[in-house]
């Protein structure tokens, strides 16, 4: 086994603090990454305070991982010594379900095993994330990074970008189509910067008026604050689709009056609380209502080269590891342009 | 001007009552209908006590109309006097918007034009149903019964039917696909039956045990009962799509867990008030939530079609006019198998 320097949480309570993992050599069928870049999501927060309950102790979050190909084991073909690579949320799965079969590993019958948070298939115990140095993982579950992208903003590709971009590609954005993104933050950015690119019409709805000139700079012809009732009146129909990123409590039956005849309203953001939705509003313009949960390997490899094509990364703000704790912080208040990554660097020092 | 014997509500509050009405003979684009049968429609009941609000009165309800062809205007080339048949839920809408010129008349921009409880596009005040011997139609919104169906057991396909045959139809509905349908009325019988046609494999899902002969009986492959918690454990994800009829306070995310993953629930039925929806239970599996009115005048030919060549009728009680205000008492407590049909010369007497 491998000594490897990591952040933990010992508890729900507990800030992060560095601590020293193991990791296993590679197997056949595996690689180990030297870890370079992990992006900080929400829901490393979400766990590591345990507000989803059932957090696995000690916590070593991170699953937008980036880093170069370490070690190789006997069997791999895929993939060489220094290749740039990715882990996103998942490292196994059942691999014989028709979802793992399709493709579709994070719909797996039996359960993806997360990057970290989870209980590794093999019964070696819990999986630990991209706050530490390297990690091992099986060759079928790791993404290659296309030459061109930097790596320290292709991180948050792995989390925010496959969950925004699968479901403009699962429920058929096209050119042309008019696509509001409701809420301009991790996830909300990244779906303004893929549905310019698939050539949709993009409009940012957004609460605050602040994030008028962010959104156009990323890329959106249009904005309308929320908070004034008059853009729900103004908008009435107009929309294709809606991506909603918004985790906080919000009244899906205006956003859903947004949308013409046959339109959908992609949720990904969760809300702590259910939201009330009335039939009429589905029933009237035969529109849908649905989720979308990150994406499998194969489309997370597309939506990789979809951003080379298309230069498209996320906006980050590197921080060292130390800072994780007034990153959390800044999070919690929705002051982060759009997504905190970790130099795993400060790291090995 | 003809006049023609109706049967109307004076108010909100007062019972159905033998009235005269004055119908137009046919402009060159119309037909004259001497109505056989009408059906009797949840929404009969709805807008006549008007629980929906802006209902419009004197009120002559009814928009599962089948009768025979009296006249024709001289531009009508579709029809001939004697010809069986239907005229549903509209009679008319701007039929330039790109929902009319798609044949999807009910999601017309300028709205379509309800066959009553709404006002004439040519400015000629109300429109007036089927509680009546005849109607005045535009031939655009005219539909023809095929040869072999009964004609009154025909008469709530107008409504009842194409509202379930609508979304299976859809939201592709194929051979072998699981369907659970939940509740047995009106709307739920002609689910069973259209997709039981289809080729899929029915379940219906009822609060009511006692519903599980006719259910089988109906053609459904499996029955179980709603107030029995553990059928929610049982058939955890066993669906592909659900046709949710149930109009009373129920909750989605029990059922939306029912479905697979890019499972599909379709609400045809309408609650008084809002069903809070967990997002989580949309994300989870890419579940989709969607809501479908009725159908274009296309497709509900292509359903009477289907119906005569299927042998698909709805379930009916046959009544006499006089009889209404029991029925609508009959069909409050869901004592209805499966749909009050009047019998329109018992107002001809």
């Amino acid at each position: 086994m491998f000594e490897t320097p990591a952040y933990a949480a010992a508890d729900a309570t507990a800030p992060l603090a560095p601590t020293t993992i193991q990791r296993r050599p590679p197997g056949p069928s595996e690689v180990l990454i030297d870890i370079l870049y992990c992006g900080v999501c929400h829901s490393d927060l979400h766990q590591v305070r345990d507000e989803w309950g059932g957090s696995i102790f000690p916590m070593v979050p991170g699953h937008e991982i980036v880093g170069r190909i370490a070690q190789v084991g006997s069997a791999v073909t895929a993939f060489s010594v220094g290749d740039a690579v990715g882990v996103g949320c998942f490292v196994d799965s059942c691999r014989t379900c028709p979802q793992c079969r399709a493709g579709e590993e994070q719909f797996c019958d039996e359960g993806m095993t997360s990057t970290y948070n989870a209980m590794a298939r093999d019964g070696s115990g819990p999986t630990y994330g991209g706050y530490s140095t390297r990690i091992t993982v099986d060759a079928a579950y790791v993404l290659r990074i296309p030459d061109g992208l930097p790596l320290d903003a292709a991180a948050p590709l792995l989390c925010a970008g496959i969950t925004t971009y699968s479901p403009l590609r699962h429920f058929g954005v096209a050119p042309g189509d008019d696509v509001a993104v409701v809420g301009l933050g991790g996830l909300g950015h990244m779906a303004v910067k893929f549905a310019v690119a698939m050539g949709a019409r993009v409009t940012v709805l957004s609460s605050s008026e602040s994030k008028r000139a962010d959104a156009l700079a990323l890329g959106a012809h249009a904005f309308a604050a929320t908070r004034d009732k008059a853009t729900f009146k103004a908008l009435a129909k107009s929309f294709d689709y809606i991506v909603d990123s918004v985790s906080a409590e919000h009244d899906y039956n205006a956003y859903l009056s947004l949308l013409r005849v046959d339109g959908t309203m992609i949720l990904v953001g969760i809300p702590e609380v259910p939201a009330p939705v009335a039939a009429g509003a589905l029933i009237m313009q035969r529109r849908r209502l649905v989720g979308s949960l990150i994406g499998g390997i194969r489309q997370t490899q597309e939506m990789l080269e979809f951003c080379a094509e298309h230069g498209i990364v996320s906006d980050i703000e590197r921080i060292g590891i130390a800072d994780i704790e007034t990153a959390y912080a800044r999070m919690r208040k929705g002051d982060v342009r759009y997504r905190f990554v970790i130099d795993i660097e400060t790291l090995r020092r």
